[in-house]
């Protein structure tokens, strides 16, 4: 195994992902040479020096030589590009992608049982897109989950989590299934939550022009994953599309218990109820903070 | 009417709203005299002195001699306050509250039509509570509603708009009803989703402990609002209650639509659904930052 200075890495999508992913490569003085991979429009961003070493918007000269290749495309590419990719990849190289669901991904890794190729979701990034928003410490104390879907991508461990490791991300090896179980939880219902209430306030804002003045923080914080650009969103409610609509399923039952204690009106047991939500509350943020 | 430096007010629950009025008057000069009305252990903290020249537990010493009387203590300590209030003030003195609903304290004020009683509602606050999260800016450039319930209560209007165009509120009349099913998508709606999310959550991670290294600052946003301390969300879940569960409904209805749009899989359909939800929240957002 090549010495972590001595790698030639390809990022492919360079975007605030894979825009942090090349700083924080830079950062840690990891690999000899970044290469960024992208689209026309991207690659003759000026700014992207910053970023890589060298920019190319083609696909076969940006990955031919690389020891290491970050696949950090929007999800649906990631599909697109993959078997591309392998057909330029060395032998031995290693591959980690970025996308939000797994199970999907690891499905099509598994078609190429000869390849290295290791299933990746960092738990970090924001609704901001494109190289402006990548940052050099985006993954510090972020769980960066990764998945193996075939023996052989295993051998490409050593190198994931030195790399991840060096980025002081927090690797986490999980089963695919599991991931997008999780994340149907943590990260897309609660945007498909903000999806709704953005809907149904562009019902009523239609014909109550004043309702506006009234939506402050609290409604903006809980209405604001509705940014997410649509091409990841897309992505991802395509994607896990099964236990994304378990989940929500799941959701309207605790909604309707909810509905009832309100409807209900006994006090006390609501005061109960509300204190018992709310300790819960703090203690995930609690958790949530002495991990960061 | 007294000019605004002769006033003495009164505020009748100094934590973060009461708080936040007072230290607002005292930077814009307004007042001869504040009084601070809470219980005991507020009174006590030493720190109150930075907040009110005068600080008692006493309601009547605290409201007898008061031009102007702002009652921001919980929702359903207003209940419980009011009428005692009232027959300490004396008769031409203007009273504001700052209740989260209006509607049932606006048919509680309208039992006294001799009174000059206006409902008020800032659309100002975080889910932090007390003296130590006041600040003399948290009304500034926010809507602060303000309702009628009598003919009377109409004398006061000229003092309350003055009051807080000074403190650099958007004072806003609107009718007791309008407002609460205003707040009701804007404010209590998304309290519900939080708390829905929040218990949801508790359930899975029980079984899942796994779980929480997933929840990041996406799942945080959509369920921070169960922080919301437990007697203010029961005050407001009991007092809006027809509302509330309207709304829920409306919401459980644009919910449903978006799962339908998710398991039917036309990825076009599904693009343009997003990105329309996705543009109207953008508009949403502006328009909140050009009023701050």
């Amino acid at each position: 195994m090549k010495k972590m200075k001595e790698l030639t890495i390809s990022v492919v999508g360079v975007g605030q992902i894979g825009g942090s992913f090349a700083l924080a490569l830079k950062k840690n003085r990891i690999g000899k040479k970044i290469i960024g991979v992208d689209k026309l429009e991207v690659i003759d961003n000026p700014r992207i020096r910053k970023y890589v070493d060298h920019a190319t918007f083609d696909l076969k000269t940006g990955i031919e030589n690389a020891d290491f290749i970050f696949l950090s495309t929007s999800l649906l590419t990631i599909f697109e590009l993959l078997p591309r990719i392998i057909s330029h990849m060395k032998p031995d190289a290693v591959l980690l992608d970025s996308g939000s669901t797994k199970k999907e991904i690891s499905q099509l890794m598994r078609k190429y049982p000869e390849k290295i190729l290791i299933g990746g979701h960092p738990m970090a990034g924001t609704e901001n897109a494109g190289l402006e928003a990548a940052s050099p410490t985006l993954f510090q104390n972020r769980i960066f989950a990764f998945t193996f879907p075939t023996r052989k991508s295993r051998r490409g461990k050593k190198t994931v989590m030195r790399i991840l490791k060096k980025i002081e991300a927090l690797p986490l090896e999980i089963d695919d299934e599991k991931h997008d179980f999780y994340v149907s939880l943590a990260s897309h219902l609660p945007y498909v939550l903000s999806l709704s209430l953005t809907l149904l306030s562009k019902d009523f804002v239609k014909e109550n022009s004043l309702l506006k003045k009234f939506m402050a923080s609290g409604f903006h914080r809980a209405s604001g994953l509705s940014l997410t650009r649509e091409e990841m969103g897309r992505g991802i409610l395509s994607t896990n599309t099964s236990q994304i609509v378990n989940m929500m399923d799941e959701f309207s039952e605790r909604f309707k218990k909810i509905k009832k204690f309100i409807e209900n009106g006994n006090d006390e047991d609501l005061l109960y109820f509300l204190s018992r939500i709310r300790s819960f509350q703090s203690e995930l943020i609690e958790k949530d903070e002495s991990t960061r």
